[in-house]
């Protein structure tokens, strides 16, 4: 029997959503260790002795603890047998994932996480308003990252890395929900956005809005 | 005949540098493009054709342009016959070159980066001073990344993912490199740090005396 992953998770992180739809997408056979951050239950010792950098999420397989969630994805499928279309053997092809992966963090990840940390969580954390030119940058900064990731990843195809969906579109599109927790509507502007949104959505579902109820629940409840 | 790799490169750039250092090390046959940020060719819609996001290095590999120095990396151990131990094809040990190229960004990249660019680059680019205790947060952030370093990515043994070099240790040592730019000692505190970089010249040169001379010349002249 293959040996099952276990997932340290919270469901508010958007990393641990990727690779926690990413298992479920390749039925990789997985326990969710659940975790809440708000409760600083990333800040434990024994928690900090498997991640001493505190972050969520990692993945124990066995006696092999992994961090960083890039990483562990593209683990999981080299370890579970999946379709080659999530990390591709061929080089070129995977190439394109990894560079998409490089550039994430300070692309789409910083600009989305940031509309909904400006938005709405340093507010509701603090008590205290965040000051109007300082989300409008927070806005500004998140249209050029989202100019950038049409114009250049979005340019082969469907998907990033052209006519099949990756785990590249899975770590993007879990920032692209997250942003919309900023309240305001950016899709109905970027019909080429929401058309990767839509098919990425229906390449993953059903596991796609059990993934993200959570993030769906949040985000309705901010627009009543 | 192999197809030569063309590397765009700026010899004051961390990544630039680690990225000829492998082609150099695998004997990748490549000729270098040469480029200078400080007069804008990053900048030019010749190159932002290639590259919208300005940055270097970048290669192209026959019809194939490629971004982000970590993908690149991976893409010329996968395309060169070269040593495994460079990017190994054993799942968990590739897993940790990956989990440590995925922290490497707000990591050591940022730790030593800011050294260089708080004592030495924006004063001499701006002309005005930066203030002492803008100076020491930036220490006081690299000595900490320097201590996660230590402690979880040099843990394994005398290189990042056990007994072997890999591309995690050149992107690392590049960064530790440009720290020293900063003009403290901060090797001599740490002898796991400093016999950790002896190991990797060791493994890499003359390659990486030659890479690296800008630099050394660089530290040379601030050290007078």
């Amino acid at each position: 029997m293959a040996t099952e992953f276990e997932c340290y998770y919270d469901p508010l992180s958007q990393p641990c959503r990727t690779v926690l739809l990413l298992l479920k997408l390749t039925n990789a056979p997985h326990k969710i260790k659940w975790m809440d951050m708000s409760k600083d239950e990333h800040m434990t010792s024994e928690f900090m002795a498997l991640n001493p950098f505190h972050q969520l999420p990692i993945i124990v397989h066995g006696d092999f603890v992994l961090t960083e969630s890039t990483a562990i994805a593209k683990y999981i499928t080299s370890t579970v047998q999946c379709d080659d279309h999530w990390y591709p053997a061929d080089i070129q092809k995977r190439a394109r994932v990894d560079e998409y992966l490089a550039h994430h963090p300070t692309g789409i990840r910083r600009g989305c996480r940031w509309v909904a940390k400006k938005f709405v969580f340093i507010e509701s954390m603090t008590g205290k308003p965040v000051p109007q030119e300082e989300k409008e940058a927070a806005y500004a900064e998140f249209q050029e990252v989202l100019d950038g990731f049409e114009n250049y990843f979005l340019k082969r195809g469907p998907f990033i890395i052209g006519n099949k969906i990756s785990i590249a579109d899975l770590f993007a599109v879990s920032e692209v929900i997250q942003a919309q927790i900023g309240g305001r509507d950016f899709l109905s502007d970027r019909p080429k956005l929401e058309e990767w949104v839509q098919r990425v959505k229906k390449e993953t579902n059903p596991h796609f809005d059990d993934v993200f109820k959570t993030t769906s629940d949040f985000i309705a409840t901010i627009a009543k």
